[in-house]
């Protein structure tokens, strides 16, 4: 484990699946699975692999669940230094207690949404929720990542918030990844602030980002398009940079209209994975065959192949 | 307790404050002033009390520490029969923890938030949550109560799902607390759907909502307008109540760009309460004084008399 453990000077870069939470027939987490799957992300094309996003149900488990499963990858032979942890929840002593349980088992990037509950939250708000979050954590190895989805939280971490928090937290908080969707915050923020790594939320700006000053992606759709998106992120400076974009994102469109955390599942169980996978918690519901048939017949058209799971 | 009971025919109705919870100055639960200010409410006005509501700050607590305070309220003389306990989750597990408790301790009315996390959840979804929910907890004495707020969970009760949970679940999903201040909706659903109680979500559609078939309101601003809005439930049939609605609409627009928890809390503050009441837990922040003095101000313009706290 030594080369995998993280150092002071470790930092998350390149490209981050948001990894699917495999769940058993009964909608409890299949552990096995979920590290077996983070695993063939790792060794196909993705630097890292977010656990517990947006696309990881995070929030359809109960905090007992979620340190289930962190515990599980504390007992797993998964790099520490590769992997984030989604840790934010509405009530702050939820998000305390997963990021020190995070932190506990070597990994110290954890990705925080803000409480997410009430809307038009003030700045003072959000950033007394983070502050009162950082400061009783209180751990060093601590690398804070801010996730800024509004169009499912409500509640967007302005520019003002950021500032705020670089101030008073200068080595804690490190970067962000912006689901948003929109480019020219992404490029405000990897201009305006120095140091702060932006991750785009989705692959398609992966070039863009890249360009501007960012340091990667963290998407769901890298569940299945990880290869294609590590292509991209290995030659962002070369001549062919472009096209391999356009493929790229010529994929991440096949998925406009489609729940994507069902959709990837059922990806993966068409490549050879445990039919128990397309089980999804609500309010998600397990993706229609009809939908997915045309998915891949989308997909086909934009060069897209899975590599084989191991599985 | 025995008069207190709840029975088979126990239908919640009327004037109901959704409650604030009071904290101590760490911004854990004060169990003992929670249940003091529920008491005090429920003799000066209120036909009941929605514990755990927004207004409660339900999703900024630990399920841990949710679980405590039901607890403490069956430790206590509250009378079961009058209150309401808001239970959704974004975790069904959850959902199904706080239900269940709830009704270990004699409360079968619970008030359910969709899980609120994801948005764009079809009518599948949103029903396989419920549908889900209910199963799981297998309880006969259970009364379901939707939570609508679809400006703060993003995920609205559709009339198709209301359609389909009533069909399913007849004897247990009960009514539904409207706080979208959509009044065309709540007349639509108190016209379309027989033996569904609707609640407004706030005093202004007390009168309104009466008047065509509603069965009362469950508002974050009774926990000080209890009295002027119980005048207006048991006079809603006479002629004085348009006057009475009147007074009251003016001062619930009082608190139009004020948060509404924090400002109740130093209105209590300010009739006799504690100080350590003024606290909340962040996101919200605690109540400016100067916008306190002009909120006060503004609700004595409009005829507002706070008796007298116990404490």
């Amino acid at each position: 484990m030594t080369s995998t453990a993280w150092t002071a000077n470790t930092r998350l870069r390149g490209v981050f699946a948001a990894g699917l939470t495999l769940l058993n027939e009964d909608l409890s987490i299949d552990a096995e699975a979920t590290i077996g799957h983070t695993r063939w992300l790792l060794s196909h094309g993705c630097d890292g692999v977010l656990i517990f996003g947006t696309t990881g149900e995070a929030n359809s488990f109960t905090v007992d669940e979620r340190l289930g499963l962190i515990d599980a990858i504390g007992r797993s032979d998964l790099p520490r230094n590769r992997l984030m942890i989604g840790t934010g929840c509405c009530a702050i002593p939820d998000t305390i207690a997963l990021t020190k349980r995070a932190l506990a088992i070597g990994v110290h990037g954890a990705l925080l949404l803000p409480p997410f509950y009430y809307k038009n939250v003030s700045d003072d708000g959000l950033f007394a929720a983070l502050a009162q979050t950082i400061d009783k954590i209180a751990d060093p190895r601590l690398r804070a990542y801010l996730y800024h989805f509004p169009q499912l939280t409500g509640v967007p971490y302005t520019h003002a918030v950021i500032e705020r928090l670089l101030k008073a937290y200068p080595s804690t908080v490190t970067g962000i990844k912006d689901s948003s969707g929109d480019f020219a915050n992404m490029k405000a923020m990897a201009q305006r602030f120095q140091g702060f790594d932006v991750f785009s939320g989705n692959e398609e700006f992966l070039l863009d980002v890249m360009r501007v000053g960012g340091v990667g992606t963290i998407s769901a759709t890298c569940n299945v398009t990880c290869e294609a998106t590590q292509r991209v992120y290995s030659n962002w400076k070369r001549a062919e940079a472009e096209s391999l974009q356009a493929t790229l994102s010529a994929q991440r469109k096949a998925f406009t209209g489609i729940a994507v955390p069902p959709a990837c599942k059922a990806i993966l169980v068409r490549h050879g994975g445990r039919k128990t996978w397309l089980t999804v918690r609500p309010p998600f519901t397990r993706a229609q065959p009809e939908a997915v048939d045309a998915l891949m017949a989308r997909l086909q058209a934009a060069s897209f192949a899975l590599p084989a799971l191991a599985a």
